[in-house]
């Protein structure tokens, strides 16, 4: 499938600003960047790099005044994302080294918190992939996904209490459950194709039978039109914009996804 | 100041257990690790690799049964580690990008939530290593410093809530409220000569005029003495032990820091 | 200025051969790839990856039968590239670690074989950026620069020996008598706006008053209008595309940069 | 088998000298440190840093004088290195990312020259284990082992034409010969039990079958006994100290390696 990718966002920048962006896709084992535009508007120096989690980052200085971003790419993706029922847990001592830190605590993940929660959830299943589909099937009955804007991120614990939260909260939760049951797992932030509404979506990766899977708790089936942009422990990892210093938010985030 | 340091920790294990250690200090900017000692008893294969922060880890799978970590160093420390009053604050445009990710939020470190109190402990200061002084003279006055065992690590909204913690905790607290000032801060864990009682210690670091300056919180003031084992965003990057599963509790951990 | 570059390649495959490709520019300090194009036809599955270097690379296994590459981009590069007359040389001890490697002799610039042939040309330059311009000034007046299809990468001694080469010959003389004084040198391919015949491009850069500077003993002055692809120590570390095996030499290749 | 090694290298300083050193092993999948020493007699500042490679290298600058280093290891170390007759070549688009640079020529190792006499020296056998078996069978039989000093490193070329070297000349020999078959290899530098005369020691690993392999064409036959100090891709990569500008040799090298 050949999708079209757009997200647009402008600001309002009072004071100088530091801007990290990770709006660039990058080619992978389930999606080929054919064609990619990124613009500034005004044009200022930009300078990339790549982040301990492969990301391309853009890092640039806005001066006050409007400035927009304009990004698109045509990308295609896979029909249907891979599914692996009953592919094993990978034994601690086999995980590459550079896994291993998906198996730890982070901000919005507090795995360490979770270890009764994800055994009772999981009870019964074989080691692995089906725990972690166990892990989805019960954030899709259990959590209700409620799409649309959050003003901060909140964690696993947060949204155990609340009961509710956006994509990203589902996915915070989600990698959460399974760390704690020693499966890496990370934060995908990225497009989704037929999204409802239209926006940035988020979703989570599980490393079992040697490789990383995908989930969506948020989707009532996973199926295929995924596009990554960034990878990252969690959210404080995978911000498709980072700023530091008083918050500079998009007065307009426009995001497009259809197919070709 | 040569310093002769050694921590032993011997565990009952129970079933076949994977640990990721972290105990073998580096030689760096102030410190020299001229000699150097790592015993595992009963022995059994392990392998090496560096972290995504710089820390040299040790990967080995231990059979149950009585286990043994030796491990010592002779190391040449600073007889002061480094201050400096009035070193300025780095803009973030100027930052290293291998020293962004310092600037996040962390597992046990939410500088997301601090921004306020942050700004009210430095008021008036001049922006840099002045600010966090200012935190670190905070901290020291206000946090209860409480030495001894702590069951689980706690994050900085927990010790403020607490208003007393362990060293590690501390370190979350000033980490969390640096970052909060946009200074990047990161987690060392080590040993401190003359530390009442011995252990292993935890303090942090601020990158402030172009470089890393340490702070503790837990010290009447700052002298030398400290010999880092590892870095990191937070205690969840830098355990001296991880092991995944079932935890396994040190039976007895034996650190000892002296003179040459 | 803004440059439209294009580079199209086909071959005819006898043997499934995995190609590793590097034709995806990065924007960096001195260009901006707002838009960028790449298509494979027939279309495979590629995996991309970042080396050793930071250059984004590709990887794909192509099958027997007619294979095309299609890349395209629109670059903001600067219109002068930056000079530094008297920049000075940076003690080794001064050079980041990552910048070390750029001083070891590489496969074709044996550096370690032209001490006193660097000393000669750049007697009584200030040592850093003047050396290298004397350098680039030798080459340019005595390697006679021979543009066009070579069939192997010759190496600094043997260009020496031959006194002629192409771009990439004159750049691995460049780096070889750079590095003979201990100024990190690199290479560099890419797009030249303006070049005469239009192709493939190769410069290098060295490492003086704390950054890259570009040089390049193929053109009469240096302008603007560069757009780098690929960094590395030598020709060997920067293909476009690597092939492993059988060589498959290129149908065609079609070289386009132009103004917008 | 448990070893101990040695290495003390005195120098005359005549100018201020800045040292790379490589002089530190790491544990790895054969040897585990038990113990370490590494004095610097003057002590002088020194920074440890991980180099592409993964290697432990110091910094250190050196003032005019007497300068001495003295390092000292325990090493547990494998009683025979694994041999795997029969382990298949690896097909390129399986070869994991980290692995692809050593397939390419480098300074030493001009693969890029050795295709038909490395197809000639393998005829017949498997692709994989076996060609590197072959391969350094005909070193053994072909190119005189001449240990001593040799005053600058040969590359595979030279030592092609001159049909004798140092251990590190046939390692660089037999490292050209895999590559040009597509078959990654690696110079390795470090300790051999019984090597006679005793000195450090240089070989080469050979990556089949999913892992690397060790294989030593300076014995007569493979047994255990090695510590490695040090991995790249030739000896410009692998020096256990690099000094740049005027060369400091050693005054004295005494390398000394039992058995405990």
């Amino acid at each position: 499938m050949w999708l079209y990718t757009s997200c647009d966002l402008t600001f309002d920048i009072t004071i100088p600003t530091h801007f990290v962006l990770m709006l660039r896709p990058r080619s992978g084992a389930q999606q080929w960047v054919a064609r990619e535009e990124y613009r500034l508007v005004p044009s200022v120096p930009a300078f990339e790099f790549t982040d301990g989690y492969g990301n391309l980052c853009q890092r640039l200085t806005v001066s006050p005044g409007h400035f927009a971003l304009y990004t698109a790419a045509e990308v295609m993706t896979v029909d249907y994302m891979d599914r692996a029922p009953g592919a094993p847990f990978v034994d601690i001592q086999n995980l590459p080294d550079a896994v291993l830190c998906y198996l730890l605590p982070s901000r919005y993940c507090e795995s360490d918190r979770f270890g009764q929660m994800a055994a009772s959830i999981t009870a019964g299943r074989w080691a692995g992939y089906d725990q972690v589909a166990a892990i989805e099937a019960w954030l899709r009955a259990t959590i209700r996904y409620t799409p649309g804007y959050s003003d901060i991120p909140l964690s696993a614990v947060e949204i155990n209490a609340r009961q509710a939260g956006v994509c990203r909260d589902l996915a915070h939760f989600g990698i959460a459950l399974c760390r704690s049951l020693c499966i890496p797992a990370r934060m995908v932030v990225g497009y989704l194709e037929g999204l409802e509404p239209m926006d940035l979506h988020a979703w989570f990766e599980a490393y079992v039978g040697g490789r990383w899977y995908t989930f969506d708790p948020t989707q009532a089936e996973l199926r295929g039109g995924y596009v990554a942009i960034g990878y990252g422990r969690d959210a404080a990892d995978v911000a498709v914009y980072n700023q530091f210093g008083p918050p500079a938010y998009p007065l307009t985030q426009k995001v497009c996804v259809r197919r070709m």
